[in-house]
């Protein structure tokens, strides 16, 4: 007999971690207390499951659900877990986000795990592969900048050295602090072993637009099918202007005599915004902006912003980010001043393997007859690692859309629905 | 025999104290551990020149050069004080800021005490009364948002319980950090006592613009007059506008579905750029701008930004202010967007005591012959008090007119002269 645990259930156990008074709902920087207590959340209840936990050399959790029977070889080089079947998502938010990007996904994990062992149990499922749950480290990028650095390093898709000396907002490396969390900095990056672990990985995750529910899917009611497959996600990437200029005391410096580099930054936002609408399907986001100094009685000498750029076309991202970039010149000259642009990661889109997201179709619309396949203008780890295994991904309805903020929601018929579909989708893999 | 030490001397004691690896320069806010530093050096610097050094309920440091043969009595309440000669600045900095803004007037207070005491000892300086150096705290408003609160307290110019309840970026309460620094915030506000001591008051500063170095004052050389007389403050104030909208995910949400607070805030910051530069003597300065939750790969839901605004005459200063918001509102209208206004504090334009201001042309003319008469539009604790005593300041050369940024710079010739100035004037005074 083995006891299933609902996701929500499961969920409600995360509600009091790393909330935000400031900002609303949560802050989890990866490797933040928060964050910590959640791998520690998943640890105990990955044992529970009967799970054997480890960490790989990117900071990486695993949680194995070996076969019966199989040796007692650990880590990535026992050969009982070549090929596995993997799903899991990441524990790590954004500054003041919600309850579910994430979380979901690895909770989700473990209650479709419950299903799957009660049917071995029942004698309903024969397994051909282990199952692992992963958690990847630093999904959002909020604290080091490059989003899903943890797929990246596994993946080869970043140059250790540089994730080592990206720098969280109080000056610490990312070296610094994966080493104070018990890595070895000279042992991260790719990890063909690890890579070699996996069949087949397959993330479920909120919604984190209204895809599923537009006037496309809705029915009379205005209500969604509750879980969508995954066929692609937009390209992306992360750019950070630096502009510079004169720093002054706001009341003795005639508005005349300025190269306030705040102006030109505001300038500037208001051209990506202007872009990024003239151009269709393309997506502008400026969500952060640190003046330096940034005292109230101070003209700023430096202001530094970052800019989001999405477009499913590759090529169009690559022209958008070369105009703005025109623009920031234009206008920092202008005002007296310089800018300075470093591209801090770029995707490009990632389209699904194509069989692994057939299978996926035909298992999830066992539970979700009406569930549609939808891109995604979100990044995920799923779209990291595809350039290197075959992924595929499941999303869980999101009434408004509303994602990356506290108001981010998700119903629990919905949240039960989506480990239904996910338990089906893995016991068709295994 | 008493020597005298160059304010450069003093000044160089304090290079490597709260130094600003980020930003550059220093950042001293109040009661911070580098602010904490300098009260001690200036306690030691004080005692070393047999000064009684003494704090005040509202956290003002005092350092008493009593009259000779006075009686024993200490504080507020000694008749012998009543009345005294007040001299001092602040050594509170803001973020990223130079090292003379405060801690210059400090260090030529003690140097001209030097130069007095010398000449008292050689029977040159008979005096009338007492003088003391006082330090300000918080006069940058760099860490609670009100400029001036320990002058403000003192003079009666700030509600005490609003001040008590202003928070700092970390939560604090001003209250709190003040009974943590040994004060007791029952005791805060007007303290007509520590007023009666003051019959006048001298404050020295580094020029925060280019007054002395303009094409009106210079030689052929291009060099200004070491010290000016200060002849008005003008008018200033602080508001801050929240400014909300809809947080959500960068990625997945259509440029046309958005209600971003960024590019609303960014379309007031140039907004506020064209009020001010089109109309005469008018500063306006957004320094300070901090997004909710502020992560690359969200759209801000809400965005609060600083404004500071300076003009010599108050009603133009608040017809800026009125229509800045009125443009703020249509601006976050058309976003999707509300505003929030609220005013942190407003002064205005202040006009020195004509009286001790024509002593202080008298004296500061025989060391400096041509140093003129100039308004600042940086505010300081002269401007508070000069509503309750009758103040009066001088202003030492700012080459580049620099200011509240680490470049900000004082030759040391200027600095020596500026101290001889403040010892004729204060002698004159005595």
């Amino acid at each position: 007999m083995v006891n299933t645990t609902s996701v929500n259930t499961l969920m409600a156990a995360l509600t009091d971690t790393g909330r935000d008074s400031r900002r609303g709902g949560y802050s989890r920087p990866v490797y933040s207390a928060a964050e910590l207590e959640l791998r520690e959340w998943f640890a105990a209840e990955a044992a529970r499951r009967g799970l054997a936990v480890e960490t790989d050399r990117n900071g990486i959790l695993w949680a194995w659900w070996d076969l019966p029977g199989s040796g007692t070889g650990t880590g990535p080089s026992a050969p009982e877990r070549r090929g596995a079947l993997v799903t899991g998502s990441h524990l790590d938010s954004v500054p003041g986000g919600g309850a579910f990007d994430g979380p979901l996904g690895v909770a989700s994990a473990l209650a479709a795990v419950d299903i799957l062992q009660a049917r071995e149990n029942d004698g309903t499922l024969l397994r051909n592969r282990a199952l692992a749950v992963a958690v990847f480290p630093e999904e959002e990028g909020s604290r080091f900048g490059v989003a899903c650095l943890g797929s990246r390093l596994l993946a080869g898709a970043i140059d250790p050295r540089k994730a080592l000396s990206l720098r969280d907002a109080d000056g610490n490396t990312f070296a610094d602090v994966s080493r104070a969390n018990g890595l070895d900095p000279d042992l991260m990056g790719r990890d063909d072993a690890a890579l070699g672990l996996i069949g087949d990985f397959v993330e479920l995750h909120v919604e984190q637009g209204r895809g599923l529910n537009t006037e496309e899917f809705t029915d009379s009611a205005g209500r969604g099918p509750a879980v969508a497959v995954g066929g692609s996600v937009l390209g992306h990437g992360r750019w950070r202007f630096t502009i510079s200029g004169q720093g002054n005391h706001a009341g003795t410096t005639l508005m005349a005599d300025r190269s306030d580099p705040m102006v030109a930054a505001a300038q500037l936002i208001v051209a990506v915004r202007q872009t990024a609408a003239a151009q269709a399907g393309a997506r502008a986001t400026v969500g952060r902006l640190e003046p330096v100094p940034g005292g109230t009685n101070v003209i700023a000498s430096r202001v530094d912003l970052w800019l989001d750029v999405r477009h499913p076309d590759d090529a169009v991202t690559a022209a958008l980010v070369e105009k703005i970039h025109g623009q920031a010149q234009k206008i920092a000259a202008f005002e007296g001043c310089s800018v300075q642009l470093t591209e801090e990661s770029l995707s490009g889109t990632v389209h699904f393997d194509p069989a692994l997201q057939r299978s996926l179709e035909q298992s999830a619309t066992r539970t979700v007859p009406d569930a549609p396949v939808l891109a995604t203008g979100a990044g995920h780890d799923a779209g990291v690692l595809a350039a290197r295994v075959p992924t595929g991904m499941l999303f869980v309805r999101n009434p408004s859309g509303i994602s990356h903020s506290p108001e981010e929601y998700v119903e629990d018929w919905d949240a039960d629905t989506g480990v239904l579909a996910l338990a089906d989708v893995l016991q068709d893999l295994l």
